[in-house]
């Protein structure tokens, strides 16, 4: 055992000898093809300020990131001591170095965790850490990373090139500015580009609904008074977003259900919504609606079409409470796709011009419907592991678990679907070695020729995700 | 990489040298035992006609065949282009020359894939073509198939004999004639075997119902006008395939769930249905009635009762629309078999006279329901991994998850399931090798005897299969 | 092939010499470690009576064991002739050589499983035989058996010094009187526990539970005529249960369903209960807000909490009807967490008072529902694979499921839950030997530093069930 911390050099490859030796040879041809990022959270500021920086490690690594406090909290860490902020204004902790201790005491609970890996190739690769954080080395890694952070080559923009980032896909409210993507295309930066999410708009419990909805009407100049001009505005801003980049749309809902309303029953909701009088099951009906509507739009308007389903988002209400969203909180639920899904599918899944991008949190669901769906749809294609599943084990189930009924062609390629940044290379790193190592057995076993090895790498690392998006060439 | 397409000869085992020498040691001792065919859809009269051929290569192999134009289907290949017939006139290719060449220029979606690998093997060692189909070579190994398949060692009664089938059932509706297996009888062929499958005239809101039942009434020489005449018809017919050699019977529903009716009831709803009457829910709890009866006529005459489990049919309306059923659009859905099979387990589970073998299309129910009611209740076996999951990752997984709390020998041994007859040899090869390579680790992991592995695969690939179906020594 | 029966020195590990290498040296280090026995069902009767035996080999191995005479009533052995004990008073085998001699005609069917291994691991590590049993020498190995089942050194508190075992939960009735623990307390064998079950109090469809109610009166000194008096009667026998040592209390339901009711609503149904007149949903409400009520006193008491979640209990009517409970027809069934558990985690999951255990037979529930419960909640703590899933593949998958979101240290370690008191140590041999395996794995794939591998699996064999259970050192 060295002294000096490093990343295995086959990592995310067998043991095998053979299959270590093919793995080895398929990723040494693909681990340089530029990165194509078509679906993430990463904040479009962070880009079009060309003085942006990642802050202090504390900052970049701990506050934001809810894969790493929610396993500190799992083992009885306060939020408050790992600064995370409040909503209700509770004081939290404000020192970063008294975090980032915190942090180093419990760094050990990442073992054998993908968040764990990435931040150990991320301290390596990108920060050229040389030893393992614990409590005793915190304080001086602090100050190697806080140092480095503030260097111009560790700004986002030199990141960014860095990283070999071909094309870069923010998310962004339906009710976005998009002023930041407007910069970075004033710039030339023209492959960072919005991706139009409605859910603000659709979920009629959200307690912004109301004012996402005024922002709506400025945004348009048009008061929205029924469902019609819902429709109309949404309709209008989905082609503000596509005149500035936008190739896709993205949709999370608790279920895929599916189910057309006659424009009258929509209105009568919008109404309802419009004057505070819903009745219990109008937004689970409305959902349903306007998940076929957005198909439509999408058939009509090219926007790739992006389902995330199955999470429980805020199922620890106290946490919610004083702490908001996105705390860690959200728990992956029991899903189904097949009945759910149907009208849609039966509708729109035909049409050519449908692109529908499928992602879920119930494993599964990989091999039983999910697969056999995108298998024979025209318009179906899976999205890689997501958020629990995008690890090394993760994407093996997967691979194991969809190819053989959908193929390699209907898969969408990789997408990193972080909100950090310099986590980006890592997240492909590991796509790549693990869909390298994947098709190295699959030859060895016979199942797949040889000649075919080397394209099938090509399309999981870099083409299947500009196909499936359109996304254009560099 | 050779030009000549060539089989891995160790393809299915670990590229592990210890477990790929165990394994092929124990696969060379059952590869060239005799194939039990006990469940599958090979048209009989493929078999009953002397002169029967398999036609051209594309109505062998494209034309007939979901697995193979579902796939090209849902990259957006139409499946009129494919010569798939429509149910509503429309015109489809004809030309099987330009057909084929459509198959060989979307030949490489197959990668990965058990149809890919079958048709690998197929065209390898039943028709020996020496390289991989591709656009540019489509038309000269059309040329070359459609030759083979003119000369006489290539027609069906040939390859029967060719591939060794010891014994093959059929599927047959209830009302069929048997006329194909009593010519094939006549001719000392008694091995191929009809199946009784009355799904037609169960679900009462099968379009073709009253008819299926007149046809019944025609066979049986007796108006079917209330339950009992129903039931009486259902059973003359078992027995009139029991005479023909029928030994097993098949039955395929969306879920397993079971409940007994009083005649009563049952009569009730028979009578809506011959009067065009049916209420919503009727179709429902009869099925959930007659697969209770079908459970006690088989404790009676003794037929083997397999249920095919959780697949929904014709899953995509404009396609049936227009192609009818059997188009690649079955899709499963999640299963639940405790609950729903009680009713049926408690009343005859514990007969020495059942054998009911089921099968799923839901893998998360292998390790949590199937092989706990397979290793307690003496009537259930498992079937094999079914459709989608008829590959070599599908069997590793049903055998690692239901071994160990079912033992080998409540397991129902292997069983092709196919239309395709050319293919039969491919699909009990693939689950010859991935058996005995399971076996070798097992052994090489100290969970099995290596004195047990031999008996244990001649079990898995020949013994279980002619026990669960009593098939008769050849 | 050799003549004697032997343990395969390297069974559970990888057959890949590089991983086997590494998998043997962890193994190495953790394997002479004492054994922390949190969960089972040992009887204490068995070792607070010094002069206790293990009975006959068939009073030890068969009769009580329901892992093994469920496969071989599944292969068409009646229990009768197993020595199973009838509760309708039918007569059954009582010749121990004759049952003997029936179980080893079927030892065969064990081949693969769980149980044939730890049988296999009992047999030669505790009891020194050197054949494998079979139909020929099973009465030779009966007459070695019972021998050595006389002699001093094979009885049960022989053998708990043997085990090395540091700490033993039985599994004891809320009413139950404790004496065999004060007996063995008062001896100094301190190390063996009670864990306070309360099932038969909360199930009021319990036939019994009148008499459980009436015993529990008794012990109190107290009418219980109410909610409040229920409640305090159990709470009695909690603080009861603790003075005797008891750390734990243990929940079967088959849902994880939780809900308050207002003491009001909660006393109705208590009402309802003692006067015969529960209404259908009352026992199902009862359980869901008994399962808070339990949570809350854990927050009180810190006796650590386990559910145990989603078995379909006596599943094979006619067989219960004549046999009792605990006759391998205890069926696994779907389960969800996400959505029924919320109501607990919402009041007392965030109580650093709690921990929570949490079992599933329903593994599509590890990575979707459990791991990222237990990777949120700092009471969550995920149970080792149950029942089923006692097995080198169930440890596997739970690992490679779980470990990726939830980490190391949200799992509580090993429990062997076992009454079969002399296979305690082979259950615990094969986690170590699996878990030692699994991380060499991860250390050949660069998922775990190599450095990390011996503390995690220290922590996996001892270190996770101490803390997890508050086990005081030995």
């Amino acid at each position: 055992m060295s002294n000096t911390w490093h990343l295995n050099p086959d990592r995310c490859f067998s043991p095998l000898p053979e299959q270590r030796a093919l793995a080895r040879d398929i990723f040494t041809h693909i681990k340089n093809l530029p990165l194509i990022c078509p679906h993430g959270h990463v904040p479009p500021e962070l880009l079009s300020n060309k003085n942006a920086t990642l802050g202090t490690p504390t900052s970049m690594l701990v506050i934001p990131d809810h894969y790493v406090f929610r396993m500190l909290y799992s083992q009885g860490v306060p939020l408050e001591t790992l600064g995370v902020p409040t909503t209700d204004n509770t004081p939290v902790e404000t020192n970063h170095r008294k975090i980032w201790q915190t942090f180093a005491d419990n760094y050990y609970l990442f073992s054998g965790t993908p968040t764990g890996l990435w931040l150990k190739d991320e301290l390596i690769q990108v920060f050229g850490i040389t030893k393992k954080l614990n409590s005793k080395n915190a304080q001086d890694i602090y100050d190697e990373l806080n140092h480095k952070l503030t260097q111009p080559n560790y700004q986002p923009r030199a990141l960014l090139k860095q990283f070999n980032i071909e094309y870069l896909a923010t998310t962004d409210a339906a009710t976005d500015t998009l002023e930041h993507h407007k910069q970075l295309h004033t710039e030339g930066l023209t492959h960072i580009r919005p991706t139009f999410r409605p859910d603000a708009l659709i979920n009629l419990q959200n307690p912004d609904w109301h004012q996402t909805i005024q922002t709506l009407e400025q945004q348009t100049n048009q008061p929205i008074t029924n469902y019609q001009t819902y429709l109309n505005a949404i309709q209008t801003r989905r082609e503000y977003f596509k005149q500035h980049g936008c190739q896709a749309t993205d949709h999370a809902a608790q279920t895929p259900h599916t189910q057309p309303l006659t424009p009258t029953e929509a209105n009568t909701i919008i109404q309802r919504a419009l004057t505070n009088k819903l009745e219990p099951t109008d937004n689970e009906r409305f959902t349903a609606h306007m998940l076929m509507e957005f198909a439509r739009m999408s058939t009509e308007d090219n926007l790739v079409m992006q389902l995330h389903i199955g999470s429980h988002r805020n199922h620890n209400q106290p946490l919610f409470n004083k702490f908001g969203s996105d705390k860690g909180a959200d728990i992956p639920q029991q899903t189904n796709w097949t009945q759910p899904l149907k009208n849609l599918l039966n509708t729109h899944g035909n049409n050519p011009n449908l692109t529908l991008v499928l992602f879920t949190l119930d494993e599964s669901t990989y091999s039983r419907e999910l697969a056999p769906l995108a298998g024979h749809y025209p318009a179906v294609r899976l999205g890689p592991p997501w958020w629990f599943f995008d690890s090394t084990k993760g994407m093996q189930r997967y691979l194991d678990a969809t190819v053989e009924t959908a193929g390699i062609y209907n898969l969408a390629g990789f997408n990193d679907d972080t909100r950090a940044f310099p986590s980006i290379p890592a997240r492909h790193e590991l796509w790549r070695r693990t869909t390298s190592n994947w098709l190295a057995g699959e030859v060895l076993t016979g199942m797949i020729d040889e000649e075919d090895a080397h394209t099938l790498a090509y399309e999981l690392a870099y083409g299947l995700a500009k196909k499936t998006y359109n996304v254009p060439d560099a």
